[in-house]
């Protein structure tokens, strides 16, 4: 079983990290190679990113991709989310974990702001 | 004309920036309709949302679409960028200005995920 944690800074404002879980919902939806999609949180929210990494194990998952849900490579992206995923390979080592690269990096970011441009702000978007 | 501005948060790492800054070149190679693209930053970089609006007027945009490059709808999307925009709307009372939904609500953001879950680390990206 592949599962997918969508990592998310998390913030004080629950409404934001709401908005990070109905994304990964959302996401489970489509079809991808993804068997479970789970989102996971920096800070200030929950789950953790190890507890997310825990959960997807508990739940069967043989092979885990970590994507960070940022749009730029800080330090956040850098240092602290691999910090984070290295704290429980030691307890998880028979599962394959993976980090994926930040959504900024995407190549097709630029086509979906285009995009996006043009999007009325008055319509549902 | 009709020009693109992309609000980004602005970071003290001078390379995110310049990743912003990068992006809207990008963005500029692609056929679309707006015939110019410009980067601005609500803090911590430069050029500021209302000097980057007054740029793409002083370069004869007669429509101006800022689009928020952030992925949440906390205060800084709901309230501090509008402000922003609202700041240079009497001096430039000519120019039809827009404000667009914000990159997190892009629907389509959920399959460009998905497909950059699957985007190995290692390879260019």
């Amino acid at each position: 079983m592949k599962a997918l944690v969508v990592v998310a800074h998390g913030s004080r404002r629950q409404a934001s990290n709401d908005e990070v879980r109905e994304l990964t919902a959302s996401m489970a939806s489509h079809d991808s190679e993804f068997d479970k999609i789970f989102a996971g949180f920096l800070e200030l929210a929950e789950p953790s990113i190890p507890d997310a990494i825990r959960q997807a194990a508990a739940e069967g998952a043989g092979e885990i991709v970590v994507m960070p849900y940022f749009l730029s490579a800080g330090r956040h992206v850098a240092q602290d989310i691999p910090e984070e995923i290295d704290s429980v390979r030691g307890e998880l080592a028979d599962i394959e974990i993976r980090l994926a690269p930040y959504l900024g990096k995407a190549e097709a970011i630029t086509e979906l702001l285009l995009k996006q441009a043009q999007v009325d702000e008055d319509q549902p978007a």
